[in-house]
C-alpha cells in the first residue's frame, strides 16, 4: 500500500471523502479512520494528513453534505405547498423521511464526536445555518414581527420533538401506535404544535 | 484476583449489579463488562457467570431500575398539580430534569445495544409499561373514551418529542434559545400540542 502519484490532490482529497462517506453508509461513523480511509483508496494514511488536517475534517465535510442534502430535501418538499400549516407539516415528514432513506448518514451527524477539540468548521456551520433558515422560514407566518424570540424558540422545539420521533425511529425504539409510521407522527406534533399557537 | 467465599449469591448478585451501575454512571453503558465488573467487586468473571445468564441481563436490571426511579419522580411531580395541562407540564418537565441529574444512567436504557438477540427481561419491559401509564394517565383528561387511538398516537408523539429535547439537552447539542432552559423547551411542547388538541 506504498504512495501512488496517479491522483492530483484535488482527486485524492475526493477520494478520501467518498471513502468516509461509503464507510460511515456501511458501517456508521465509529468506524471512519485514517487507516480505513486509506485502505479503501489504496493510499497510506500520511498521504491523508498531507491534506486533511485531520479525520474530523472530512468527517465534517461528509456531515456538512449530509445537512445539505436535508435541507434542499427539505425546501424541496416545502415548496410543493402552500398553506403554511402543509408547508410545516411537509418540512417535518421531509426530514423523518430523509433519516429514515439515510440513516447511517443522518445518525453521522449527531453520532459524531470529533478527536479534536474546538469549534467546528465553518462548512458544518453553514450547512446546519441553511436547515435551520428553512424551519424559521416554515415557522415565519404563524407569528407578527414582536414574537421573533418565540418563533425562534418554537423553531428549536418543533426542531427537538420531531429529531426525537426521527431518533427513536431510525434506532427501532419508536413504538409506533398502529397504523403510524414516523412521519406521521411528526405530522401529528407540528399539527398540534401550530393548532396550538394558534389558539 | 481468585474467587472468594464471603458473600452469598443474593449478596454477590447485588454487588455486580451495583458494580455495573457505578460503571454507567462513571463511563457509560458501553463500558460495562464481565471483566470490568468483576474487577471492581474483586470476584472472577466466571463467578458472574454462575449468577447471571449474561452481562445483559445486568444491564437490563440496572436500566429497569432507572425507568422505575424516573417514573417515581415523574409522578411525585404529576401529584403535585391538580390541573390536567399543569400536570402534564410536571411530567414533562420531571422527564427532562431526570435526564439532566443522571444523564448517563438516564442515556444507558436508550443507548444499550443487549449482545444475545431476543426479547428484554420481564423487569425491563415492566418499567416502561409503567412510565407510559404515567404517560397516558396525564393525558386522559384531554380524551374521550372514543378517542383512545389518538391518545395512545399521542402518548408516543409527545414522549417522543420531550425525549428528543432531552436527549440532545444532555448530549450538548439543545442550541437553548436565550433564556430557556431544556425543560422550559418541554413545556413549551407540551402546552402547545394540548391546545392544538383542545382546539
Amino acid at each position: 500500500m506504498g504512495r501512488r502519484s496517479d491522483h492530483s490532490r484535488e482527486e485524492l482529497a475526493s477520494l478520501a471523502t467518498e471513502a468516509a462517506r461509503a464507510i460511515m453508509v456501511e458501517q456508521g461513523v465509529a468506524q471512519v479512520s485514517a487507516r480505513a480511509i486509506a485502505k479503501r483508496i489504496g493510499y497510506s494514511p500520511g498521504t491523508l494528513y498531507n491534506l486533511f488536517e485531520n479525520i474530523d475534517a472530512i468527517v465534517y465535510q461528509v456531515n456538512a453534505a449530509t445537512l445539505r442534502d436535508l435541507a434542499m430535501a427539505a425546501m424541496a418538499a416545502v415548496e410543493n405547498q402552500t398553506r403554511p400549516l402543509d408547508r410545516a407539516i411537509a418540512l417535518g415528514r421531509a426530514y423523518v423521511d430523509f433519516a429514515e432513506a439515510q440513516p447511517r448518514l443522518w445518525l453521522s451527524v449527531f453520532d459524531f464526536r470529533p478527536a479534536a477539540e474546538g469549534d467546528s468548521p465553518a462548512c458544518f456551520e453553514e450547512a446546519v445555518t441553511l436547515l435551520f433558515t428553512v424551519v424559521n422560514d416554515c415557522l415565519t407566518p404563524f407569528f407578527t414581527a414582536e414574537q421573533e424570540a418565540l418563533r425562534a424558540a418554537s423553531g428549536r422545539v418543533l426542531w427537538s420533538g420531531v429529531h426525537g420521533i426521527s431518533l427513536l425511529n431510525v434506532t427501532g425504539r419508536l413504538g409506533q401506535p398502529d397504523g403510524m409510521t414516523a412521519a406521521d407522527m411528526a405530522e401529528l406534533l407540528i399539527r398540534n404544535f401550530i393548532r396550538g399557537l394558534e389558539a
